[in-house]
């Protein structure tokens, strides 16, 4: 099996992860802090050590690191957080994901939002910024989101340039770096708000996600339960991190995206997928019947591409490749609403996306473009 | 290490789910269902089969059981996706945990809902019906709530006679069965909601809980995201359990789950768990300084005790177990907070609460009785 939709979640995992996943589950699945016991305590340390992890990346507090299940999680309960108003306005980008349209368009049921799509050049792919800025003049922004990277194209997205004007509205900036977390660096200037998923770029299992709450933000209370601590008050308690957290901590699997960061460390796996995507582009550029949806500057797209291929379905393309070949990707629209009708693909059922890990080789791809080739 | 915790996760769980987490975070840790290809539809499989197992505990639709990542998160979505109204009222016994008292008072900063407690008689913990009947005519209950197995006491709460009477005001009844699921058999009758947590009753890991949605009700979205179909709706999809579950599904928690209930088909855990709690209860009762919290009839209570020892407050209790005799139990107010009121323990800053598992033994309860008999 040659597995190319890393997107969807990195496999394999490096094998220290699986090890201290067994170990975990057999010696470390426990309440964490729940308990006086010294076990229950040793798991209380294991969610620090990850939020100490977490936040090192971008430098900041490990106490506005908030643990939670998925990245799914972690974005409902800021956007079900905010103090939404009639009127106010939203921005995001057209690459955005599911778990960021989806909420804002079940607020919308209630709230009278303004939900705008910020323009993007089709050419470059940039923000166009002096648009944004009239955009923001006329409708003062509320809240902006954008990713770090599409997930359905692998665009490194020039947020940092939108947050920058949004600021000069006091707009609240939310971005989620569920693709790029730990892998691809990233500015904090500007943002209140980082989303990362354990089970994507950091390279652990599945059932941890989580927020960065940059400026300590208040978000009103989207999920609550117990903490383990000042029970008797009907109240979440107040600081930082534990105002997010409720029920019972995943310890195993936040022991496990220890080791994928600890794994991380010792591999430049920014460096070997910024090469293999270059590979993948020129490799399936040299096939005449797939077309790559990228912009002019392919140097700004990172371990994810999107095709088409003349006179197939993303879908066939998806099941010739998997029934025939054994080689997996995904097809399809990708959880992203928007971004299909940006680069035109909604024609073709959406795209093929091939996407690689630290693990991807070379060979894999030669694979790939040799089964592409009969096509 | 003696380990009397079992009510805030069971452990050990039975070797076969240590193996099979393994198994699957090797070789079922994929996006399940996202893909066209083979091993993203064998875990859909995966995810299929455990709704079978959860629905077939209780003879429910197996659509109808949504696969959550905890039973706190269930609760929240079933809580925070009621229609709520000014003026509504709501009923829970003293027995619930933060995971339904803390949403309830969340909702009421913006709705104002009436939460009365149930109330149930002192000595035999027998809910007052006729007292609740009348409580029921004057403010109609809009909703009950109820668990089937208090994680404080161990009582086996009568769920059922309360819930009729809720009916006939068309109340929706949940039921928070996290205790008890799987090992202590439910009537559904009268009962909207189930809510189960995997790694308590079910043996199996972190990162697994849910509801059973007995009637198809329709809540609200509470939570959000892809679901890697009908990518271009920015509603949720609206089928039965689809409706509740977004992001990416943790398929090596589900399939260890499968293997917990496999273990408890195979294990009278039920008819263990009865003579242990017997035993631990006669046990204690020999101890001139320990309490029991219990009912006139203590055969109404399953795996869990809490007692209080003159001259000691709980967490001392706590402390001198673990540190001195290396026994696991916990101290405290365990995330209830209205029962201590009832049973009169805050003054001890709460109760040291001993609760038990399938793998628990009488020389686990000797050991304890020992240790306790030094105080």
């Amino acid at each position: 099996m040659i597995y190319l939709d890393n997107a969807a979640t990195t496999y394999p995992k490096p094998k220290e992860v699986y090890d201290a996943l067994d170990f975990a589950q057999r010696n470390l699945s426990f309440n964490a802090g729940r308990g006086t016991y010294k076990k229950s305590q040793e798991c209380l340390q294991v969610l620090d050590d990850l939020r100490k992890e977490i936040a090192s990346i971008c430098r900041a507090d490990y106490r506005d690191v908030a643990l939670l299940s998925s990245a799914t999680e972690a974005l409902n309960i800021i956007i079900n957080g905010i103090d939404w108003k009639d009127g106010m306005n939203v921005y995001v980008t057209p690459f955005e994901h599911n778990a960021i349209i989806r909420p804002l368009y079940n607020i919308k049921k209630t709230v009278n939002l303004n939900i705008h799509i910020l323009p993007f050049d089709k050419e470059t792919w940039e923000p166009e910024l002096s648009k944004i800025e009239n955009m923001f003049a006329l409708d003062n922004p509320d809240v902006v989101f954008s990713s770090q990277i599409s997930n359905v194209t692998g665009l490194l997205i020039d947020y940092s340039a939108v947050f920058e004007l949004a600021k000069k509205h006091n707009s609240v900036t939310v971005l989620d770096a569920a693709q790029g977390y730990g892998i691809v660096e990233l500015s904090t200037k500007n943002v209140d708000f980082i989303v990362f998923a354990g089970h994507k770029s950091l390279y652990g299992p599945f059932g941890v996600g989580g927020f960065i709450n940059l400026n300590d933000s208040k978000l009103k209370i989207a999920k609550s339960g117990g903490t383990g601590s000042d029970t008797l008050n009907h109240d979440m308690p107040d600081f930082k991190h534990e105002r997010y957290e409720s029920g019972s901590p995943n310890v195993p699997a936040v022991y496990g995206t220890l080791e994928g960061i600890k794994w991380l460390k010792n591999n430049n796996v920014k460096e070997h997928e910024i090469k293999l995507t270059k590979y993948l582009i020129d490799s399936l550029e040299s096939l005449e019947k797939v077309g790559v949806y990228a912009p002019v500057d392919k140097s700004k797209m990172f371990g994810i591409v999107s095709i088409s291929v003349d006179g197939y379905s993303a879908d066939e393309i998806g099941h010739i490749l998997a029934d025939e070949f054994d080689i997996c990707i995904r097809t399809g629209y990708h959880c992203a609403p928007l971004i299909h009708e940006f680069i035109n693909s909604t024609i073709n059922g959406g795209t093929a996306r091939i996407s690689i890990s630290g693990f991807s080789t070379k060979e894999d791809i030669d694979s790939l473009i040799d089964a592409l080739s009969t096509f």
